[in-house]
C-alpha cells in the first residue's frame, strides 16, 4: 500500500511533466518553431495550461495535500517533505483564488494588449495602448482583491515572485539605495574620468561570438553535458530537469555585450537549475527560490563574475584570439573599462551596472501609484519622464523611448520588475557571504575562475532549489535581512576605483 | 446548446493538442536535448501518453463518439464528419484491445531491448539479444490475438500500419515484384555496363551541405515559412500542425547522399502534411493516409523527382557551384549515374532503389514466420543469410550487417517494415497517374520543376490527410488497386536505359 505521501509525489510527479511539457511548447516557439506555426502551437498551449489548472485545483489535489501532511505531522521544517506540502498548500490556496472567468479574461486582454503595445511603441502613440493599459491596471487591482493582503494592495501581487516579501520592505530597501547611489552617481559624472566603451561596438563576426559564447559559458561553470545554447530575439532561461537547462542569446554583428552579458546572465539562471539537488527532481521544489533570488545568480555571474578585472585579464588574450582585428590592439584593462562604464540611460535593457537599479525603483514606484488610484494611466508618460529626470537626470524624448519601452505592462504582472533590482542586492549580499566563508573564492575570481563560489552557491543556494522563502534563505545564507548595504559597498569600491573618486 | 458533434470536436481537439506536445517532447530529444536530459524527458513522455491513453479509452470517449455519429448519421462517406468518425471508432475500438498491463510490459521490454540490440550489433553478438528478441516476438503473437483477425495472424499487426491490407494481398504484390525485379538485376549486373558512383564520396563541407539542402528543399517545394530543418543522427519528419511541419538530416563531410537524399526524402513526409486541408486541423485526420502513402510521398520525391535526370540537368550547376572541388570537373550525366548506381547491398539504409525492396521482401517474409513460429529466433541469422543470397546474391560476412543491422525489431513493431516497400510501389502508380492526368507534370520534372506536380499532389492526395484507408485512396486516384506493375514500368525504363540493357 503506498502511503498518502507518496500518493501525493505521484500526482505531483505527473503535474511536473506536463508543466515541462508545456514549459517545452513555449521554449521551442521562442527557439525553432516557423511563425506560421502561431496559431497551431498556442492552441496547444492553452489545452495543456487548461489541463493542468483543472488538475492543479481539483478538489482532489487539496485532499492529497492534507492527507500527507496529517500522516508527515512533525517532520523537521529544512525537510524536502515538509517544505513541499508549504508550497503545495501555498500553490493550489493560489490558483483556487482567481475564478475561471478572470484568467480566461486575463489571458485574452493580454493578448490583445500585447498587440497594441507592439503598434504602439513602433508608432510612438502611447494613446493607442492607453485603453489597454487601464484594463491591465484593473485586472492588476481584481488579481490583488482575489488574492488578498494584510498591509498594501501591491503585496498581494509582489508575493507571487517573492513570497512573503512586503512592500514596505522593498521601498525601505530601495529607498535606502537611491540615497547612496544617486550621490554616487553623480559623483562619476561630475568628475574628471570619462570611460570610452566604443571598441564594443566594432565588428564582431557572429559565428565567433558563438564559439565565444560556448568558451566563456564553460569557463563560469555551466555544463554543456547538460544544456543547451539556442539562438532567440529575446533571451531566458528554461530547464527541463536539472540535467537539461538551457540557454538562449542573441547576437548582433556590431555590438558585442548582448551575446557576451547575455550568455553569462542565462547561464546564472541556469546554473542554478543545474544545481538544485536531485531529490527534489520531478516536484516544484526543483526551481530558483525566488524571481529575486533567481536574479541574483544571473547577475552575479553577468556582473560580479563577468565584468570584473580579474575575470578579463585571464580571458581578454582568449577573446582577443577570436576577434583579432576589433581587438587586436587593446589591452584587457581597456575592455574592462569598456564594460563598466556607467552613463545615464533612457532604456533598461541597456543600462549598467548601476544605473539598472534606477529604471526598476521607477516602475516600482509607478506601479504602486496606479495600482492605488493614484496615478492615471493617462497621465503615466508625464509622470515617467518626471521620474527619469529626478532618478537619472534625463528626460526621453519619446514614449517608445520612454514608458513603452518594455513588454511587461501588457499583461498583469505589477511586482515582476522589483524583483531584477533585489536580484543585484541578494546578489551582492552572497557574494560578500561568499568570500567572508571562503577567501579563496575572491582569489581564485582574480584569476578568472568560478570553481570555488560555484562550489560555495552550489552548498548554500542552488541545492536547496524552492525549499525556502527568499526571506528565509538570505537569513540562513547571509545570517541577516536583505539590505542595499552590501551592493552599496561593491559599488563604491569598484566604480570609485574605476572613475578614480578619491 | 453545442451538439453532440461539437462536443466531440472539443475533446478530439484537445487529444490532438496533446497528441502534439508529447510529439514535441521526441522530437526535441533528438534534435536538441543534452544526452543527460534522458531519464527526465522519459518521465514526461511516459506521464503524456499514459495521459492521453486515459483520456483516448475512457468510456466518456466512447459516448461522445457514439452520440455525436448518432447525429450524424446521413453524412455523406467523403465527409469529413463522416470519415472522423470512421477513424475514431477504429482508433478507439483498437485502444481498448490492448489491456494496460500488457503497454507496460511491452513498453517496459522494448526500452530494455534496444540497450541489448545496440550492444549485440556493437559487438557482432547475435546471442546476446537472442533472447530479447524472443520475447518481442511473443509481444507480437500476443498483440496480434489481443487486436484480432480474420485470416492470418500478420494480418492484425499490419493493419496498425496500412489499415484494411491483408497480408496475402501484400504477398500477392511482392511475389509479382520479385518475379520480375531479380530478373532486372541478374541483367544488370551481367551487363557491361558500369556506373561510377565515387564522386559522391569526396570531400563536401557539412556548412555547405546545409545550405545546399535548403536550396534543393526549397526547389521541390517544401515551404520553410512553415517548416524547420534539424540536424539528428537518424533522421525524420515530423508535425506540429501544417504549418508548423519539420525535417531532420544528418550530414557526413565525406559522402553527400545521405544529407542531400536524406533531406529530399523527408521533404516528401513533411509537405504531405504542409498539404493537409485546413480543415482538418487539429484532429486526427490532419496526417498521412497510412505508413506506405506517407512513404509514397517520400520516396516520390526522394527517387522519381530527386534521382531523375532533368531534375539534375536543371540542379547540378548549382551543385557544382557549392561544391567546386568535389564536382567542378563532371557533367550532370555524371552526377546522375553516379546516384543511380544500382549493386548487391548488405545495408538496407544504404540500398539503392532497386535493391531495397528485397531488404523488405526479406524483412517481411521472416516477420510472418517468426510470428507464426515457423522460424525459431535462434535461427534467424542463418534465415537472413539464406534469404540475403537468394534475393540479393550476396551473404553477409556477419551479424551486425546482417540480422542485426535495424532497431526495429526492439519493439513489437512487425508490419511496419513492408510499408517501405509498399511506398515505392505506391509512389510510382501515382507518379504515373499523375502525368497521364497532366502531361505537363513529366516536362516540368525534365526542366528541374515539381510545381504542377505538387499541385495534383495536394489536390489528390495531400489535401485528404487521413479520411480514407490507403487502398480507399489508390483505388480513387489511380482507379486501381495497388500493384508492381507502375515500379516496374519506371524500373525498366529508367534502369534500362542506363545501363544500356536493349
Amino acid at each position: 500500500m503506498p502511503t498518502n505521501y507518496e500518493k501525493l509525489i505521484e500526482r505531483v510527479n505527473e503535474l511536473d511533466d506536463l508543466n515541462k511539457a508545456a514549459a517545452l511548447l513555449s521554449w521551442d516557439r521562442e527557439v525553432n518553431m516557423p511563425r506560421a506555426g502561431a496559431p497551431a502551437r498556442i492552441a496547444q498551449m492553452t489545452t495543456m495550461s487548461s489541463l493542468i489548472h483543472r488538475m492543479s485545483t481539483a478538489d482532489e489535489m487539496g485532499e492529497l495535500i492534507e492527507n500527507a501532511a496529517a500522516e508527515l505531522d512533525g517532520a523537521p521544517y529544512e525537510s524536502n517533505q515538509a517544505a513541499l506540502i508549504r508550497l503545495l498548500r501555498r500553490n493550489y490556496a493560489d490558483a483556487r483564488k482567481l475564478p475561471a472567468e478572470y484568467v480566461a479574461r486575463s489571458s485574452a486582454v493580454s493578448g490583445q494588449a500585447r498587440e497594441a503595445w507592439v503598434r504602439a511603441r513602433a508608432e510612438n502613440d502611447f494613446e493607442h495602448f492607453r485603453p489597454w493599459l487601464e484594463q491591465v491596471v484593473e485586472l492588476c487591482q481584481e488579481m490583488a482583491d482575489y488574492y488578498g493582503y494584510e498591509d498594501e494592495r501591491y503585496d498581494a501581487l509582489l508575493d507571487k515572485y517573492e513570497t512573503n516579501m512586503k512592500t514596505a520592505e522593498v521601498r525601505a530597501i530601495f529607498d535606502a539605495l537611491k540615497a547612496e547611489l544617486i550621490p554616487l552617481r553623480e559623483a562619476i559624472d561630475a568628475g574628471r574620468v570619462k570611460l570610452d566603451d566604443s571598441i564594443v561596438h566594432r565588428a564582431y563576426d557572429v559565428e565567433k561570438q558563438k564559439a565565444f559564447a560556448r568558451y566563456i559559458a564553460k569557463a563560469i561553470g555551466y555544463d554543456f553535458e547538460r544544456g543547451h545554447l539556442g539562438t532567440v530575439v529575446h533571451p531566458f532561461a528554461t530547464s527541463f530537469s536539472r540535467n537539461d537547462a538551457r540557454i538562449t542569446t542573441r547576437w548582433y554583428p556590431d555590438f558585442l555585450n548582448p551575446s557576451l552579458f547575455g550568455t553569462l546572465h542565462e547561464c546564472g539562471h541556469a546554473m542554478y537549475e543545474q544545481g538544485t539537488h536531485p531529490d527534489l527532481a520531478r516536484t516544484p521544489l526543483a526551481r530558483g527560490t525566488s524571481l529575486g533570488i533567481h536574479e541574483s545568480q544571473s547577475r552575479m555571474m553577468e556582473n560580479i563574475v563577468g565584468r570584473s578585472r580579474g575575470f578579463w585579464q585571464a580571458h581578454f588574450p582568449t577573446l582577443q584570439s577570436y576577434f583579432p582585428e576589433a581587438l587586436g590592439d587593446n589591452t584587457a584593462e581597456d575592455f574592462y573599462q569598456a564594460i563598466n562604464k556607467t552613463q545615464p540611460s533612457l532604456i533598461r535593457v541597456e543600462a549598467d551596472e548601476l544605473t539598472y537599479n534606477f529604471h526598476i525603483i521607477l516602475r516600482f514606484e509607478l506601479e504602486q501609484a496606479m495600482l492605488n488610484g493614484e496615478l492615471a494611466v493617462a497621465d503615466l508618460p508625464v509622470a515617467w519622464n518626471d521620474k527619469m529626470q529626478s532618478l537619472i537626470g534625463i528626460t526621453p524624448p519619446n514614449d517608445a523611448e520612454g514608458c513603452l519601452q518594455d513588454v511587461h505592462w501588457s499583461r498583469p504582472g505589477f511586482g515582476y520588475f522589483p524583483t531584477y533590482a533585489l536580484g543585484n542586492l541578494y546578489g551582492t549580499q552572497f557574494y560578500e557571504t561568499a568570500v567572508a566563508h571562503n577567501p579563496a573564492i575572491a582569489g581564485e575570481l582574480a584569476a578568472g575562475k568560478t570553481d570555488a563560489l560555484l562550489a560555495w552557491l552550489r552548498e548554500n543556494i542552488h541545492q536547496h532549489g524552492k525549499k525556502f522563502t527568499p526571506g528565509e534563505l538570505v537569513q540562513r545564507v547571509t545570517g541577516q535581512p536583505l539590505s542595499h548595504e552590501a551592493f552599496m559597498r561593491y559599488a563604491r569600491a569598484k566604480f570609485g576605483e574605476l572613475y578614480q573618486l578619491n
